[in-house]
């Protein structure tokens, strides 16, 4: 398992991790294998979406603040429940191919780490297991 | 790796590929293991449900047309924005037990590509590794 | 596979099974390995949130209502669609990592049954495997 640390900038964004997750594979050294990836908070959580055009993850945390809006009236007092809301949404895990050594990506994706109770540094726990 | 073809013929609609998932998971000759199922598209995702009564899937894809209602003011301007949000919602990847050579599915489960932005002709990666 | 129960006792709710999965975990002698987690019901699911403070998952409830109010007008007429779609929204399946025979979770993170359909008894199905 590989861990790496992921700075977020705001209270919600994507954050586009594609090119460190790559790197774990390459070190990894698997060619054919899955590549697993898991969050270990509960106010950020991970998801795979369109890479090219960045207004895409806007209109996504846009949404889900419209699904869970920041400072509604929530039994959990800590200011931040609509980020747990929407970790539970998104997911805390995912798992991408490997082949050739390479995430097995569609044309469009990218790996997100979804922050929702930001700005802070994030960890993403990573194991790439061969076939 | 096996990559299915799945042919949609709505802009949104859960596309029952059970059978077919069956099919790779026979032909993969695994008796005890893991199905994984991944979906490289952003606007089409996996998601598990009720396989019995069809309406349910139309009840998921109305609910979600709620929460991001297709033509609303995005950010993206291509006209899916509402997709690719529902994409994040439902995810990207799915796995399923494998027991005596069959997935292992409750009653009433059944597996489905999620197509968002169609119809179009989606494309479902799967794995079936032994324990 | 091990198959664990879960009882629920409202219609909604979310109970944390992290010990029983710990257990289970603890039981398969696994050291360093992946356990993987599949609910094999239409009307209930899986998520990974916070542990600390129960309102958090009482909040959780609460706004998936929002989204899928329990008698809306739906085409499945069983009474049960919203938890069909919750069930979607939150997923089936999840994953954790396990290292020195102990789940890798965050300091906040537990492992729950999300019920959208009861009071019930529900099954959740584990398997460890090793790396």
């Amino acid at each position: 398992m590989t861990t790496i640390e992921v700075k977020t900038r705001s209270r919600e964004e994507l954050v586009d991790i594609t090119e460190e997750v790559q790197k774990v594979v390459a070190q990894s050294g698997v060619k054919e294998g899955i590549c697993y990836l898991f969050v270990p908070h509960t106010t950020a959580g991970i998801t795979i979406n369109e890479t090219w055009d960045p207004s895409v993850r806007k209109d996504i945390t846009e949404v889900l603040r419209k699904v869970a809006p920041p400072g509604a009236n929530y039994h959990h007092t800590e200011g931040n429940a609509d980020a747990h809301i929407k970790t539970s949404v998104v997911g805390s895990n995912a798992f991408v191919f490997v082949s050739d050594g390479r995430l097995v990506l569609g044309t469009w994706q990218g790996i997100y780490l979804a922050e929702f109770d930001g700005p802070r540094s994030r960890r993403v726990i990573i194991h790439v297991e061969p076939f």
